[in-house]
């Protein structure tokens, strides 16, 4: 039985451990936080403070870690993952980070002789918890092939971007366009409301014409069309207002550093910054429509 | 046989009225315009300076015109067609404008006893010649019933949004949603080239996942993935950045009086006001994404 | 001693009345309003219902009013007060409003015989009570000559901004641009005291460099710089968020038919649009610098 | 005589190493680049390539630098000045930097016993050379007070703004500032003049109301009204678009970092970033006047 390491046990990580042990992986966890750990033994997965332990007779790695400093940390701290290995293991970084971050921690995976892909994810805890995660992933064909059936055991749709750094990049992209589209969605919606047209209607309309979009068609901010959606579930993440600032700051700074122009994302981000500082944050990110219309937090919520 | 006036016979209307045509209607067109009254006549629609003429005999009358004034002028002038048309005329009035005019112009036929449906289209040019429009009508059962079969002459997919005004609310609500996604699509591959993924990987990713919308699946702006896109002919409009600037101001328009926030809308619209002033304009509004880019109109256009 | 008529006796007007009168002048009151004929007769203004009325024996007119249809309606009503007026009576339009509408008015004005100026003020209800106010008029040379006197019994900064129109295009400029410095203002004062740098110390800095302006110098959104700014007396307008609100929207709309780029305002004008959603536009414009910090209306407004 | 280390030899430290030696001070300059080495040398300041010469026997040191890294490469570098430099020596760092660096370099400092200032400047190239900047100074009073004759040598307006960091703060929400009001009165100037109010009328009326600030009053982005302002000049820097987009750059990485809402900051650093990529980042940057209005370069720069 194939031993996989997994570092970074929270609300994605763990159901994603637990999903590579029910495919047949022997699973060893680590994580910095103690509760993580505690949470992590509870569900049956043997899990440690130390990397080094995780690692123990492992053959790949996942991470699964909030931001581009947890992973540096991981991978080249001292001793780093890269360092404590096995020859030749697989390291998957499922996180969101930067692209350049992304290339230097391949880059010296690629030195020590391991295989490593960038390989960032979209679907949220539901999608962890299902299996149904979609997965870009940047890095070698050969790493890409050794990690296709891992990847499999967490998820549904499984890309290969490119080279090292391209998974990141394809996240990085994708979800500065999902906050865009989503706050474009509400602002219709709004409108909608307040000169007579029903919700159920505009969407009858916009999600078969050219305004139709994910965030319409299949995750409408306005209560009603899309039943299983969170707007429809008293905006409850779902994916959460602050892991989309998280996405779309980490956009505005490699856009930055890349000199490219990005006017609506920049504001994007800024609304969803106003969000946050209106307490709204934690609610699923396409409660922006409520914090738009001025309408704050849901009752129940 | 069916006689029908058809008021407005510009790029979008001559080919509808000639789909009519073509669909066993005897049309009779008018237009202010000489020039446009030539192009009709060449192209064997018997056309009038004067509504009147155009109005004789006939059961419905279609108008495809540019703002509200021009529909005001039409329907409610001295004499307007509200009043020369016979008793129980249809009217079918395909241009994009505010609620408040539809509205308005709609209770005045019903007052006269006429039926009216506000029926904005999209589809552009394109669209009109090949018959293959969308359409959002606003009105009543009956008159949307009545309409159906000239609209299935011109069109392809035909909504009844509702009563008078649904239409147009449905059309600005759709197109401020279009300009938006447009722009964001836009800034993503832009990004996405400056950091090293190509626009084809981009394409394949996210037209399957949460950044997919119909500005990116069926309209790329950056040249190649979507091969019949304007982007990959040298960005000839398809849908011109005038046209959805004066959409987006429109909406603009709707959405101050309606008291409702549209920050990524106005946005949107300065950007395509720029694009304007920088004499991009009169190429599809998917050109966005070279001016966003400072790349300027491309070498062919 | 000279008669006066004074349309509109809201809370500009009334005060700009009496004003008047201290000067010397006679004044007669109109309002369509019961309740603010009721507060000006109280106030010891007579007034009436009917322009006519109060143009008996005037030889000049000013009025305030909210807005452009109030000033059509005056005006060029059925019958308007240039057609009620004495031969070459002199106005003094002290609305704002978009600047073709003050065109067509003054040249009405004067098809008939009298004088016009297009004369916004500044200044708020301090300024009109105190007859500080600041005027732009737009009109002849002649007219501006005959109106200085009546305009020094009202305000202080009394400028000739060129022909008909040109007083409105002035107020709309200056406020467009005040409207943009209050949010820049807000905003580094949100920054300063998220990284520690006192609001008293940014003040001394930037007051006399090259972050200076009225918004910051004269009526910083910060408490305690300014003691006599609204921000330390609890954001009570002085110049509502509503108003600026309204003058941004007026600003936006003559913008759009004169196809300038203005995103700056056009952002501006949807911050104070989502100021006013949550429910703060009644506080004192400065008080954006709490919607942005989203610290919301204070404790004691 | 006393001995001053000058390092950063640039446009800017040129002229404010000659401006001290003007002062009687003894200047030895470092850069790491030689042209820069060859013009300071011509210029009569003896310099070298390595910090450790430039720092024998003297008892402060100024530097003049691009950006964060190359402050903490010459302060914290491997040996850096803080451990070359004598007991007690006096730092104090021109350079505009983010508040977090500034902070750490201070301590560095602090802990070897050194007095330490982030003291960033405005004024640019004029002002170096007319030893004519203004300082925004953070540190200890005892170090500004140590530091007070050396920048008066250098400048005219010298603040103390608080302890290490608040220079930084200071230098960075300002000129989060001025980017916005230079875009804001570009705005109200570009629609004055399409309205037909002259910008010389406009100049007039807002420079003494409430629109006035430092960017209209002392720095009119349109030509005329202030004859020695870049834009009177064909648009020369001055201030470069490209060092205000560097400025705005940063303020928005604060402001992620503090969590602060700056709609109206993002906004402007995408527009500058769109004047850069329009090729106009080189000239002032008041010339985003022309950017906006669509008009490019002057012809004559």
């Amino acid at each position: 039985m194939m031993r996989i390491a997994f570092a970074g046990l929270g609300n994605m990580g763990l159901p994603m451990a637990r999903n590579l042990q029910r495919a047949g992986y022997e699973v060893r966890g680590c994580d910095a936080s103690g509760a993580a750990l505690d949470r992590a033994r509870e569900a049956g997965v043997p899990s440690f403070e130390c990397p080094a332990e995780a690692l123990e007779g492992a053959t790949a790695m996942v991470s699964a870690l909030p931001a581009a400093q947890h992973v540096r940390s991981l991978y080249l701290g001292d001793p780093g993952a890269l360092a404590l290995a096995g020859a030749d293991t697989l390291f998957i970084d499922c996180s969101t980070i930067d692209v350049a971050t992304a290339r230097a921690v391949s880059e010296a995976a690629d030195t020590r002789g391991h295989g490593m892909l960038d390989c960032p994810m979209s679907g949220g805890i539901n999608g962890a918890e299902a299996g149904s995660l979609t997965f870009m992933a940047g890095g070698s064909e050969a790493a890409f092939a050794r990690a296709r059936p891992i990847l499999e055991a967490m998820g549904r749709n499984i890309f290969h971007a490119g080279g090292a750094g391209s998974g990141s990049a394809a996240k990085i992209c994708n979800n500065l366009l999902l906050g865009i589209t989503m706050i474009g969605v509400a602002e219709a919606f709004n409108l909608a409301e307040k000169i007579g047209l029903p919700a159920e209607t505009l969407y009858r309309i916009s999600s078969t014409s050219s305004g139709r979009c994910w965030s319409l068609n299949d995750y409408c901010p306005a209560p009603g069309p899309v039943p299983n959606a969170p707007s429809s579930k008293g905006y409850q993440a779902g994916f959460s207002g602050e892991l989309m600032l998280k996405d779309l700051r980490l956009a505005m700074e490699v856009a930055r550093d890349a000199e490219v122009a990005t006017p609506l994302g920049a504001q994007a981000a800024q609304i969803y910054g106003m969000l946050d500082l209106a307490g709204m944050a934690d609610l699923d990110f396409s409660a922006v429509i409520r914090f738009l219309a001025g309408t704050g937090r849901p009752e129940e919520a």
